[in-house]
């Protein structure tokens, strides 16, 4: 048997860096690793002026810049503490060293270039010392480090100049090996649309002998966002396009100096809006599955694009339910894309086989895991299928398997679909929030299933838009000699 | 409407009193009251040796008794840390007062009367003066004080002496009240089966003017034991057989000068022994379900005999599953019967109307909650309806209500049902406890109910054992105009 | 004996609302309440952008206002776990309903008047509303509700314009009124320097007959600000400067119409400014303690101007101490005014006797608490005299008492006295912070008392700028009567 | 430099293990792992009743033992969680299995050898399979397998027959490996008194070529036990003569074919007695001092018996301070020796040097802690010297250090003095246990030290039984050029 591929759970993505200091965010990524398990966090604004890093003053008539990390070092002992690393971005510009006055988002993220590259390696430098200094070389080299987010789109970086960008990839490139050699840097983040920039960039850093560790890009299936008032709605291309853009470094990088390097996905979803109620529902879940089942057979991460609604891009949501990024809403109520990712983190680590619609892994203990999901019609969410059937027949240790299946479809494991018969509260009250809770929890049912043979036939039918988790383990009969089920109310002996 | 009477949550069982300072019974007891919320505890053993608090000694030739309260402060500071009280119970015998050596019970509790009743009065006295002086007069009134436990059964109390037993009782009661007057004192917890003890023991107190505050019995159903190893099978008398039990005192006692003096049942259960598989099953949850809705019109309280399976009358249990009596198991596994606690928790507090098969209630706000169980053949589990339907028409605000429904029966929220499929593991492992966890959470499904002409009506089919609670809250409508279901996965305007 | 009054705790000030969603601001809520126990918390910036209330959008060609509760919930939802409930103070304004541009602070908090007092109007209701169907008319009730912050300051309020003010206040003041008549509503909320804002005020309420429930104003003792780099200096009025700006309202108001209303201090501290790093020092609660300890007789209330240095008018603080206004710093770390107030949270409650250097008070159980704390020099803190005399004789229950004395000074639990001579870290180590912690405490001592002639008679030496508090408890001597301290290491009789 | 060895923390003595059911003891079980951080954990009682694991039954009319670990898996669980290993005792005789009646300790350890040697063997079997299956071989090699306690006293083994006790370990340490080879098993666990045993032991196991991997043996250095109610006196032999003893093992051996074999005290202390209030004292820490100093060098751990006074061998404590083995008292109060425990884990981990009343280690970091102690004389407490002065000369790395001391003596950090000074209160209130917190923490003072010519002079002056910790640690001064002193309170510039 071979290891079923980690790629899913390498990363994930987060907003802004200093919401990491809300609790909220906290108890929800605290809820998110106890049950998934990610390895790296990775969110835009490190060099933005709310961490307070880049800090200009003015002394005996002379500019200084004082470096601050009071933020910074909450932020990671956070992360750390949650057994989560930082994958970090450089980015993005603080107002002190901004050339120009271009913001992004609600928030004002500065994405013009430095008005000093001599400041700005400074400012990563500074930055990187006092990482290694409070969390130790070895720690921090485990941690990427990707200059800047998405250069080829204008919103992100001032007239999205790929040759100013090659720029401060350089600079930024140099400070990081000139804090220390070991440390992995990489990029160009670019968003997915404009594919020759990998190309471009690759071919600048070779020419340049420029040090890249991994290349990175994001990925994403939505179209135009067509507006009404706090939200968006967008056509989706099918999921198996996720698929071709996590495969197309690899391919474009095949045979140039690059193209041995790990590919990180630093960004994923269906929509890249954060109002975009397609997130919130189990149409969702179902359309990702096959994207998370085979992923990693094509790049070394792919990072679902975020953990949490605690994010404001577009400013403070309004609603509970609002079409964000999050696994997670506000409060920690599970979307059902959540639980995909809680389910993948239960397989068990050897592959078996799969399919479609299915994935079967195992360990050598005898228990076996099927993770399955309904196919989804990406046009038109209500005209999926309303049932779909998986016949499966799996070598297994005998006489019998406990099985236990948790599912998630439109009704069951669905805080949304709960909360839109409540009348789509947009403040749930606190009677409210705990039904959700409660309605967010997947279905589950269980059995004794016989091995004959040495396997076991299992018939899957699915609901609409279902992922359903069946985990079967080896049943070792510890019941008495004595036991009889007819004495349950009787005294009598048999 | 009037109040639906909370009887059935004053009190609550417990094993004897030092399992308190464990922490699986703090555990078990913390979840008890964050999912139920019981008022008083009551167990045995205050004044037996593992407590530690009747302590002589010899000291320049003379014999001194120490009162040391090391264990009784960790056991009362746990539980009113938990928001729940002590029903004090006066016994059993410490090995240093003891007039016998006769034990009862695997840990051994002295059932003989004291040999100075002097010394008796006096521990009584010191022990109260104790807990006054550390919690408050205001505090420790608020907990009943029960004489002895069964001096009815010569296993409980030396030859099942009557005399001996209003003795102790007269000594006792005046002990209480020379340390408070508002203390409230009473018994005599008898066990079901003599029940003119209680009025033998009335016309005692009242001939002698002995203080009372309230009478207690003990109600259960089942047969003689028949033995297996580890485990007994009994049978049991309707349900409708402890309605009776706790109906007896008020109508023993009508008339007579104790006549109007509050009841407690202050121990119930099907099966007076902690090894019935019985206690683990739904049948078990079905059967209770109309005792605990009826019960408090019969009396002041009635004591579930016991929360926890921390629990050891005849020794230390030797699997997970043992038919103990707890509501939890080691380790927090929820039972049927928890949940139909936990249910009767969340009713709402006005009574609306019941039936042979259901109970509704509802507040002010518009909620309205609706418990509803199967009916059950006490004699043959097997052979209870495999389903039963309950149609309801209930008046309610409008123009809608959510529903979410949570039902535990045969095989939904029933952990001892997948642990038998599993085998049933002794000791399992701790993924097979996080399985068990997961299985013993109630089955929930919600959906959106019209009112019609100012009512709901409601079908309730209910499986085999089944007890279900339906939770149903007005909805406020607060989607917005712009709100297109079709637009999910489509940029199109409509 | 009568009360010592509990002004001093009945509001404390915190940085803008939303800080409140951080972990950092929680965890030392937290802590602060356990050890202190604060009724009211109050802050700026309800309506301002970062809580995200007021959103305006256009539907149908209209322009609409959505009210939105995501994260006033969370903040109100944080305060009442710790046992805290709100001060409103309803300001600044939202972006979106402001009638300029003009912004305080860093983080920018609009100071214009409403472009639309139907809509500011409307904002309130609306709010207040959501609030009370949250949490409860009667919670809602005690929270007091000031209208805006410092309209006599121009960098609070354009123009410092007065009439404008009176409109906002009387448009807001009916708005609280029509939600709910037994809402508290009142204002100023002057800063000091223009005393006679407040008769102005005062004669417009009266003659228009505007509701009003209280008043509230300021008190500072700093004058102007010099600056450094990331921080100020700045000369001191005695603290007495103080208890006269308390006193003043009621002196201003006696005889009006306003003569009996309660009076608010909703903010005091010695420097107005939260990078002055006189906040961090020993001097600064020995200057406050006859603050505290006289304030109760002059007002209602008096509130710390602030808990947390999760604090950011001035930007991110750029190090652990910077001056900031908390009672802790980030990560807790108390500093000596924290400890000030948990000295007077542990004083009994009535009062016995004061002088210029201390306040004495006992409760019926026999328990005294002295508070004590040595002069200053508040122009020059080197020159505050090194040690103190006070010599005190208290009534007191025999034989004796026990004596515990908690102490902290320039040197004595003052972790900004280790970390200048640690060095004076920008961003601590964990291990530094660990140290600080420790560092932190007040030294304690402790001893046995003598009762002689139903009195003791205490010395008590105080270092300089020390604040200590002797609590003294009556023995109860249970040691027995074989002790014999010479047989420790010794197996001889003796 | 090396190591300073870490015998001291690799085991620590508990009481019965059921006891750590007990929340009080797994409290204190985490406090003293989160401040000291035992490695391993020990005491008596595995195969007592009260663990319930050898459950004999008749079924068919034929004798069977179920073996049952509900509370084993519970206890070892706690320990896991709290990162701390059992060392695991196979003892006492459970009485289904015991051939006589003999027990020891209150709670009744029954001391008689198995009725049956095979069922034995089947427990020790079923037990050690057990918890394999649960934690993985790889966890249980790490846990020390010791055959019974103390077999040379006839109160621990009947008749303290060398005999069967050779043969009892034989069968043992076979069923042992039997299981895995890899498990490592020992012996005899003598008590001090009769030193011959171990030859006797060695021998035996020698000739009959029986499996072992450590040898084991206690240490104490108490006389006679002179009895008081509730307690006893002894006399003390010098401290070294623990020093002795934990020589012995490796003496007596060398040359033998168990010579080279890692030496366990899996006992030591003072006193053997848990009611000598010599445990209580800082007498106690200073006096072992020395002990826990130089122990390292002689063994590969000693044990100190142990860390709680939730500890039952004499019965339930009747007061809080008891003269219990305990680091901590019931409820948390850190006597003396656990801050000499906790001062040894802040040490660095390099040895530098050390004396007869100290200790001096670093780290390259150039931290360098320093632990001394007061010289005592061990016949008569109150005769130990008043004040002892230590000059100790550093090399350390410039230009300066912070120093944090932190001390323990006769009144400071002693919690027990405080409780002397209240009364002795046999059950303390919630607010003294509260204070008697406060008085157990150690005083800090803190400082900077410069550091001339690569060297720090340091002079300690210790009080009475003072056992202090010195940290120094290299200052880095980040103090900003601006900053001045003088201007604290004050707005002029210099």
């Amino acid at each position: 048997m071979s290891r079923f591929p980690t790629a899913w759970r390498e990363c994930v993505g987060t907003g802004r860096m200093e919401l990491a200091l809300r609790r909220d965010h906290q108890d929800s990524l605290a809820l998110v690793q106890r049950e998934i398990g990610f390895r790296h966090i990775r969110g835009h604004g490190l060099f933005s002026d709310g961490m307070g890093i880049h800090r200009p003053f003015v002394y005996a008539g002379q500019r200084h810049v004082r470096h601050s990390f009071t933020y910074l070092d909450q932020v990671v002992d956070a992360y750390l503490e949650q057994g989560i690393r930082p994958f970090l971005e450089l980015g993005f510009m603080p107002s002190g060293l901004a050339s120009g006055d271009q913001t992004v988002f609600w928030w004002g993220g500065n994405v013009t270039p430095p008005a000093s590259h001599t400041e700005w390696a400074d400012l990563i430098g500074a930055t990187l010392r006092h990482l290694i200094s409070r969390y130790g070389i070895d720690e921090v080299r485990e941690w990427p480090i990707e200059v800047w987010n998405e250069p080829n789109l204008p919103q992100f970086w001032q007239d999205a100049d790929a040759d100013a960008y090659h720029h401060l990839y350089e600079v930024s490139a140099h400070a990081v090996k000139d804090v220390d050699a070991s440390l992995q840097v990489g990029g160009p983040a670019i968003s997915p649309g404009d594919d020759k920039w990998l190309e471009t960039f690759a071919a600048f850093v070779s020419r340049h002998d420029v040090p890249i560790d991994f290349v990175s890009r994001h990925a994403y299936t939505s179209g135009p966002a067509r507006h009404v008032p706090f939200g968006v709605h967008q056509s989706l291309a099918p999921a198996s396009a996720l698929l071709d853009q996590f495969a197309l470094p690899r391919k474009q990088l095949a045979g140039t100096p690059l193209g041995g390097l790990p590919v990180h996905i630093t960004e994923f979803n269906s929509s890249y809006r954060p109002d975009n109620p397609v997130h919130d529902t189990a149409f969702h879940a179902a359309y990702l599955a096959p994207v998370l089942a085979g992923g990693g057979d094509l790049c070394d991460s792919f990072a679902y694009w975020t953990f949490s609604d605690m994010f404001e891009e577009e400013g403070v949501p309004t609603a509970l339910f609002h079409g964000g990024f999050g696994l997670l809403t506000h409060r920690q109520i599970k979307k059902p894309i959540f639980h995909l990712y809680a389910f993948l983190a239960r397989l068990a680590p050897e592959f078996v086989s799969r399919g479609p619609d299915h994935l079967i892994t195992a360990d050598d203990s005898g228990r076996i895991t099927v993770l399955a999901w309904a196919p989804v019609d990406h046009t038109d969410a209500a005209n999926s299928p309303a049932t779909h059937h998986v016949l499966l027949s799996v070598p297994a240790p005998g006489p019998a398997l406990f099985l236990l299946r948790s599912s998630v479809d439109d009704e069951r494991g669905n805080a949304w679909s709960a909360w839109r018969e409540m009348g789509r509260p947009h403040s749930p009250s606190p009677r409210q929030v705990d039904m959700l809770r409660e309605a967010a929890e997947p279905a589950r049912v269980h059995r004794s299933v016989q091995v004959t043979d040495g396997r076991v036939e299992i018939e899957i039918v699915l609901a609409r838009h279902e992922v359903t988790l069946l985990e079967l383990t080896p049943v070792v009969d510890e019941t008495p000699p004595w036991w009889n089920d007819s004495r349950l109310v009787s005294g009598e002996e048999p």
